[in-house]
């Protein structure tokens, strides 16, 4: 299993929508991820500066991101998120993510 | 069990010799980790601005910190870490971390 980690930017004045519409993403896109290998995914917020910290685990990384990003439900979504994320210079939000550097794992 | 990130800001001139000490953590600190219930614990390092992003799940996060708190190995580890980090104001890492907010979970 490979333990992701990502962070992105959003918008300081849009987090609260952000964060409420978190509470109810779809259930097609729900299951498209379970399908495609994205597993244990939590997502959180810091305020302090607007990051989005995203952490999942997935038997392969690229599997987990092609197997998405060929579904018409994650276009619809990420299509709806783009206007909450900053700097993604014409990017998805699935396409521009920053890979974290893992540096230490303890089971 | 409660899934927690968390982040602190390292200086960018010692990024490079925090992510080779943690190659090498103490095994007693790891055993003592184990011990007070940090569990699946990962660090992850975003170089753009030095921050330290951390996840762990713990059956108790107030336990996890108190345990750890306790232990001569943890006050010896944070001693030899604070040096690492920028804006913790007097404390120690293990002290100043700003815990993320968990805006979504998919099992």
């Amino acid at each position: 299993m490979q333990r992701i980690g990502f962070r992105l930017k959003l918008k300081a004045d849009m987090l609260d929508k952000y964060v409420l519409l978190h509470q109810n993403v779809w259930p097609e896109m729900l299951e498209a991820l379970t399908k495609t290998g994205w597993h244990n995914y939590s997502l959180f917020i810091d305020r302090s500066d607007a990051s989005l910290i995203g952490y999942f685990e997935t038997p392969d990384l690229q599997k987990a991101l092609n197997g998405m990003a060929k579904l018409e439900v994650n276009d619809r979504w990420q299509a709806f998120m783009a206007s909450y994320f900053v700097a993604l210079e014409g990017q998805r939000p699935d396409e521009g993510f920053l890979q974290l550097e893992n540096i230490f794992y303890l089971e």
